[in-house]
């Protein structure tokens, strides 16, 4: 049953407020009226224009201020608690008739090999637009800027700042495939460069970011789909259907190089296992070829370190000489031949 | 054909029944009326209510109570003897008017590393629910006393007690899996600590665990959808469709991750075995190589035990230090060149 | 082309008449009418009968039985042979207003770890179920006993039949399941108990049993499907349809668990190569500390026995129990250290 | 676009066309009229009978005789073009009036454990079949004479010829797949015998058949469930249905049976690996203990090699027998010892 | 949101523009007329044509060129953006009248064992066709010549050229899997040939180019479903459906064939691996034999170099020699033994 923010540590909340509401706009035409207003303003105009629409957007916000605006626009109770807890799939809900969607951000961060997952929740209305960004991918700032120098999408209403934001998500996806690929690369060189390093625990970690990138890419095509195929009843523009495919192609695109590294990676981490236990394998034949080379002479001088009374070798001359040289030969004999079969 | 349950040791059975019968009460307008009452009272009280329901709750009860019961709501006998025999797979089937719908509960036993998976009945008619419960996870007692204080699904009849108990269950799911998590982690670290422990027999019981609770939590999705779908025929108030489509979200989400952990454990079970390979190689490259530098002044030493009768290196007056420095030399070189290569 | 059974062996099948016709019934009012019957007098009752049916119960027949039955009930040559041969998918055909079902049984002989697969084809019409039975699996006899105490179900007609006949079978498979499951369990402590034996053959062979056995079990999803839907154009009584479900629900559990076993076995192989491999890794390394231990003296020995003229140590009092005991500390020291690091 | 056939060495085509015009036949009535007629003269019969049919048996054609009949029929240049070039998949196509039916034929070569796939390719009209087979495997020359001797399945027209030759490809998977199960079992014996071969090059090509052979098999199903369930618009008498479901049932119990010994063949794999590297690890292990045995003596012998001044023990009468004595008990320890604990 | 091309390095690009546009064309009633025409005319004579059409194709375009083409015909931006920015998956899109199909070709660079994967796309309209081609693969002056040689498919319209270029794109796939099926088996030699080379990074890369292969080829299905389907809405002339339907079977041919060989390379990489294990394990065994056999001498040799005053075999006339023999009989039985139980 529906589970309540943590009630009241409400003044430090409050205090945030300002940094958790990042930008209120109206927007009519195409065009914004009115510059940056205050979350109160917006709520306001958003009850009281007919014809244009209001954007909200949220960075992380308290429970307080996300219960606030949801009581204004009636948002359901259930998405309102999605949106404070934050760990979504991807999905496209329908309240009544407010959507309700979550997208997953991403962004690769090089120095650790690491792919962060933030979320960004979407409350459509037929006069607002509520955008709640957790994490830090895919900055929402730069979207808005992007989207007002667009006064034809702009028109579209609601719908276009649900394109633009989801198109900015996906396309950083692409970016965050491109870090990965770097990285594949330079493990797949170091597999087989014969450096004798073992990236075994780097490729494993690469292939657990990976599974975890799939896990909030791939639930984003059904939603995709719906919004690309205009499916009834969704507060969407039908004339932004092209816009939707084409994020749809994209996103599609996306999960098959997911999967395709996801793939390569268990290959690699084959190779890896394979060429370092050859490489283990011929150094531990090298060194037996060496302790065998080292047993003969051992085994010749005990033979001539024998007490036996009678051993004619050991009162010629140059018995010492010869024994050597010929234990010597045949080392070397035993060396080169070592060395022919590729054991040395 | 429908099996019975075993006939006669009832006399035993009837003391258990105070235990068994965990809860019954009366609701009316999402209100409880006349507080605790014993299941009696309470079969007689659903055929007299002509507006709220009776909730009765049991817990590995006896097949006589079950009988009762069902004799008195003309339960189906399948259905009857699937709540005694319990191991039944999460289904949803309807018998004529009623729903009879099997769910799995888990409970994560830090210690031991397992998934205690148990079973939750639930028999709903128009004027009652019957909760059986088998084993010790998600107990309903609590369930009941959130539900009781939520009046407002309270009044949507018997499907509030169908949302509170699924709820509940699948919270658990989440529970379970967060532990799981914490173990996962820990072998992670295991594995690529080089502390050369061996985590093979933990990392292969944690995905058998996986594996059980997969096969416990899947099965619901179809019940789950069916019921978020609100399919004509089913006794579930339309009000509760959103309510149920936010489990089956979060089901659906606990699904996927218990897929990434299986792929995970698959992964770190490889990983495990390639770290305790190389170290085992690494172990006997380095020995290896210590008895390849002990074999030279073995042989050496041989060399000069030899009894021929012409070495005139015995006779020198320095060649016994000058063999044993020439000797120490070349093996401290040797451990140098093995140092360098990494062999030691 | 539809193969014709070997044509005239006939004498010899005459005489298996009686063990291959196992029981044949006339049943009206879900009651048996005048006790055990012979073929001929089954084959005329079927033809007369208005109300009831008759159960011709086969056990291993010879085609000339078969195909005598067949004439009479004009079966479809395709079915009959396919009846005749056995080695059929489990599957639902019509041929005409007649229903033509294959099942296959599964019995667990323990000993030999085998899962023993038989088949069951039932031929259905208005008045007559013909069940025939190859191999030991689920025999039919007391299914026909138990069903002829429910005269309630019986009187449901042929359909009774089937249900009866389909839910044994179906029971059995859970048999089967328990037992494997113990042989698993088995498996897993001997793999995990540090005893050195190699269960690898074991493994095999269950993992094999297990892919026998789901080839057998998962096609009969989609005819218990088609029963439990009530598919139009089968002779299946409506009031059965539950019935079929619980089969399908037992069905599909137990689909589950095969495909588990099958996964805990693939589970096993692995843990049972990583526990083998990690235990002669332990030994190899083991002996070769001991042969690093013994070089050590090896190589002092060999340095005193050399024939140099000057080496002072020879000629001291008390130099061979000193050699020996600073031998003998570095040997404990080595053994030490090697027990330090786990290798001994 | 269109690729024609080679253009002009037509000469030495037209000498083969006697071998490449296996039997052509004019059926009427569900008999044949007339016997063994020409090329020339059943195409003339084709044009003009108003109630029977011609089926002209081609094998390995030339590009000519395809185009000489394709001409006469009317056939569609791009199933002709497929029908010359062979290696298409399994399909049936449509092409205005005329049913083009592309099949797989399968023959196990045991000599060479390999799967010979050839093809069949059917043309179907109202009053012709065209069939033309490429490859050795399954002869329709034996399936025209068994037709032949049912002129009740001859008289449902063209429809009997497509049901006889797939019956009969279908039929020879059979025999494939008991030729592999063979080779399967010995391959199997053969790597728990314990006999040290290594038949790692025989499962790796015997997984390689199989995988050529699902290839083959496997998109024939479509096909035969159009073919089966009589889908509107296909030149095929309703009354040839259950034949074709015949079929179907036998071509998924052949694709389950492909299916299973794809995976049965992973699994001797492994375990043929895993066999094999536990015998050279045993194999290691035996003669490391060897070694082991053989130093003591070896440093012993060494100890009393010293030349030092005072060991008393040399002086000893009995010291030689005593040493040697001593030696040969702890060999015969150690021996004991590596007996007991499996090593030796 | 769409991104348009980089704005003004224009000037480099004008230059470039003669070799950007490969060929325009305008055609009617199947035929050329007046040549090769300049980008200008063909956009001219589009739009004044009331019966033929323009195909203009490009290679590597500037964005410039595009733009105006795209402006001339009405592309839709998004469109136009792909076009321009390649890497896109095989795809086609309906733009209110106008179709879009993205085609990716490949040729397989034998000598770098690559597959080199460039991209055709194609826009569709009542009067035009415009081919933009990105990479090597696949050049279409030749496809344009070809069709211009079959006036009966050109007179199709657009949908010819269609149809001409894809049937090239995938015929070329054969190409590439013939190339792909030598190197495979060149691969499979040498990991059963014995040789001892390690073919493991070629396999790996080979599987590497499989997997992108697949990811070209696998989404090209569904476009051409869609065109062999003749779904209503698209532009396509429904006379070409035979011809898309061929070009389907071709591509699920391939598909197949791709799916086949990254199974095999899978199974080489296991091969190759035991068969590499096996070989290593083979030659440590040898070795070792080897050592164990030398092992004997040294023994025996250090017990007669005992200092014992009383040892009388050495003071043996033939102690020596006896000694001597004796230790190489026991070798030469050694070595027989290793012999015969293939360890050497």
């Amino acid at each position: 049953m529906p589970r309540r923010g943590a009630p009241s540590d409400a003044p430090q909340d409050i205090e945030n407020l300002g940094t958790a509401v990042v930008d209120c706009g109206l927007y009519e035409d195409g065009k914004r009226r009115g510059g940056r207003i205050d979350l109160e303003t917006a709520l306001k105009q958003a009850s009281e224009c007919t014809d244009g629409f209001v954007w909200i957007g949220l960075h992380d916000p308290s429970p307080e201020i996300l219960e606030k605006v949801a009581e204004h626009f009636e948002l359901h109770p259930l998405a309102v608690e999605d949106a404070v807890h934050a760990h979504q799939r991807a999905k496209l809900d329908m309240y009544g008739e407010s959507m309700f969607l979550v997208l997953k951000t991403a962004r690769y961060v090089d120095h650790d090999e690491l792919i962060e997952i933030g979320e960004v929740m979407i409350f459509v209305g037929q006069r607002f637009v509520v955008s709640v960004r957790h994490g830090e991918g895919s900055p929402l700032g730069e979207v808005r800027k992007e989207l007002e120098a667009h006064s034809d999408l702009l028109s579209l209403g609601p719908s276009s700042v649900v394109y633009a934001i989801a198109d900015r998500i996906v396309d950083d996806y692409a970016l965050v495939l491109e870090g990965i690929e770097v990285d594949i690369e330079e493990v797949e060189a170091e597999v087989f460069s014969g450096a004798g390093t073992n990236p075994a625990e780097r490729i494993y970690k690469l292939k657990r970011e990976i599974l975890e990138f799939r896990r909030a890419v791939s639930p984003l095509v059904t939603p995709m789909q719906r919004l690309s195929d205009h499916q009834a009843g969704l507060p969407i523009d039908p004339r932004t259907r092209d816009y939707f495919r084409d994020i749809l192609d994209h996103l599609v695109r996306d999960s098959d190089r997911i999967q395709n590294f996801s793939e390569i990676l268990t290959g690699v981490l084959q190779a890896n296992l394979a060429q370092l236990g050859m490489r283990y394998n011929q150094d531990l034949r090298k060194l037996s070829a060496w302790v065998a080379i080292i047993a003969v002479p051992t085994m010749i001088a005990g033979i001539y370190g024998m007490n036996f009374d009678h051993m004619p070798e050991l009162h010629w001359r140059y018995g010492y000489p010869l024994v050597l040289g010929v234990t010597l030969l045949i080392c070397v004999a035993l060396y080169r031949s070592f060395k022919r079969t590729g054991w040395l």
